[in-house]
């Protein structure tokens, strides 16, 4: 009898919205139907290239191509293939270094909080290059459960996906493009009821220009975000959390923070209960109408500024006493982070359909959930509260 | 501040897999925009119509109209529109009679074997025509969570959706295609872990012939499936579940038990897993090339099944004593059917894009589930026996 391990087991994606999925369609077929190598060489990167019109909607998920992942035990120094010139200053390498050093730093800010939970680190890499590491805290002192992983993906789509290349005279049909795709992504659930989730993500994409197809431009933007999903309200926890995101919005632009923050409500919306999953945050996606060393420096500030818009509130909340239906409250709303993830969330369904590694994609889940029938909060009472907010979302600073 | 009731209201379908949905395909517009109120006359159905093909992925969800429910406070004698008879002697109105009384038995057998749990009735109706019934058992003494929903549905679909109409002249442009839906969906979460979580569904589909294209037929199927899923395997139990299903099955067809069974172990297939969410029983779907009295008997049979395939499972293991490791495996799988309805099931899918009656959809949901990151059993525990089923499904009998 064989043993039971799944079929799948090609890590695409570390949990949710880790790649700038607005290029990708969704498609009936979820399973990979075959793996191509990526190309070992790549063109050198020009920053230079910024087309008016991201890749959207294009390319169904079964035609997008990521190697087969190898667990190994030990961190290699670097996931960029050589021909991405290793610790050169391209924006490969440094946004590679920048989501490394983010990972520990924010394991470390949670391992001191939590006091007796450890991280777990699984790391892997693929033949042809990339890799990546998920860390997993599990059933610590403070945290329930913790997922940071970060990942760098090599793959190739189909050239239908690559709008620039439809310039092309027909006659010139351009081959499959190569793409990397870098990110960090995480979501933390405390225990306590009064302590709230948390989830970011920033990650990094770029095509390499289209072989066959002369003068069609490469493409690069950057995504991500961070928000914040109490199961109760603190006005000055929700408050503090937005000023943290503003201060790093406003060092770049004044638009940033009121339009990412309406897109992170629209994003994070369960349609089919009409709520959002929490008290939102920051969103972006497809971003690449600004310099690009100008949004490198935004999504290393977005990172960095993780760890102090979250541990002083964990720090004030995690010992807070609570009673039964105080938890069973908040495993309703982790019901509907559930409800999210696996319904609407980008990063995770792509994941799922293109056969990702499971244990990283679905991470983001909490280690416990709850479905009552219909229930409903009494009106005016703190969950009613929070509910009303994820219904009509708030302006909190 | 206007009181946080979610936004979306419109009961199209009841739990898992009411409709015959191979006849919807899924849209990026999980919204349905506009309810145009169905026509109140419909043609005299006729079961004479049997097309080879039937419709296929072609509707886009938002395309499909269904109107809004009012809650009621008393059950009507009939959801059917006058124009259908009443009680004449229509399969609409006996397959609507079917699932009442499949309701009310099942109902009764496990209020009857919970001993505490009673069921809550919630009933609603839509102004021209249609309606439902749920009914719920949540925290009894055997039950953790046990939904059996009815529901009637009057739609409308575009005439892109029937494929017949095809056939008519291109400047005879078909006009919308009324349908009509009936189901009953069920599914069963026992509180013990050796005490295996139960789904049913059965449903009849039909549409009117289009006004517009004489002589383009109607089109009726039906579809269904009971099915297993335990968190621990007991041969007995199981050979016992699939027998019921195959007596059921081979009083119609000798070829139905194999054919269903196997077309129940694709279905419920997990992708992202390589495992199926169970250990299976019978499903089928779009089943119309047989004769129309024959397959109403045949769906009534398999939901009168019902209770002697689960029951005496239940009454020989709701007391089993167990402990905490074994209530987590089955909190964890919980987790896996979890993961399967909001992913994969047609029925849940489709309801939740089409907005249709949450409360009614979700109490498929189990009351609580768990996800462990990375988690394995021991190779050869009873636990990996379990996982080892549902990644390599048995032939039982």
């Amino acid at each position: 009898m064989p043993p039971p391990t799944a079929a799948l087991s090609v890590p695409s994606s570390s949990s949710p919205s880790l790649f700038p999925l607005s290029s990708f369609s969704s498609s009936n077929n979820p399973h990979v139907s075959s793996f191509c190598p990526a190309p070992t060489t790549l063109p050198k990167f020009s920053s230079l290239s910024k087309p008016k019109t991201p890749l959207r909607n294009l390319t169904p998920l079964s035609a997008v191509s990521i190697e087969k992942e190898t667990l190994i035990s030990e961190r290699p120094h670097t996931f960029l293939r050589d021909a991405d010139g290793g610790d050169d200053g391209s924006v490969r390498s440094r946004f590679q270094r920048m989501i490394l050093e983010a990972q520990e730093s924010v394991c470390s800010a949670l391992e001191a909080v939590d006091g007796a939970g450890k991280f777990k680190e699984d790391a892997w890499t693929r033949p042809g290059g990339g890799g990546g590491i998920s860390r997993v805290l599990q059933d610590g002192a403070v945290f329930e459960k913790a997922g940071v992983n970060i990942s760098i993906v090599y793959g190739v789509m189909p050239p239908e996906a690559y709008r620039a290349a439809k310039a092309a005279a027909d006659d010139q049909k351009p081959g499959p493009i190569p793409f990397f795709a870098a990110g960090i992504s995480s979501v933390l659930h405390p225990k306590n009821p009064f302590a709230p989730t948390l989830h970011f993500n920033y990650r990094y994409f770029e095509t390499d220009a289209p072989k066959d197809a002369p003068g069609a431009p490469r493409q690069w933007w950057f995504g991500g975000g961070t928000d914040l999903t109490p199961a109760y309200i603190f006005e000055e926890d929700v408050k503090h959390f937005h000023s943290i995101q503003k201060k790093a919005c406003d060092k770049f632009d004044p638009s940033f923070y009121p339009r990412f923050k309406k897109w992170c409500d629209d994003y994070f919306y369960i349609k089919h209960r009409g709520e959002r999953r929490g008290l939102g945050g920051i969103f972006f996606d497809d971003l690449n109408d600004y310099d690009q060393e100008m949004l490198l420096s935004f999504a290393t500030e977005c990172a960095n500024s993780v760890v102090p818009a979250y541990i002083p509130i964990i720090e004030k909340r995690k010992d807070t006493p609570f009673n039964e239906s105080q938890k069973a409250w908040q495993q309703l709303r982790r019901g509907r982070y559930v409800e999210f993830n696996l319904v609407y969330d980008r990063g995770t369904t792509f994941g799922l359909k293109t056969g990702g590694r499971i244990e990283s994609i679905l991470v983001s889940l909490p280690l416990s959930a709850r479905w009552e029938y219909d229930h409903k909060p009494e009106e005016g009472s703190e969950e009613w509260k929070l509910l009303d907010a994820c219904i009509n979302p708030k302006e909190w600073i």
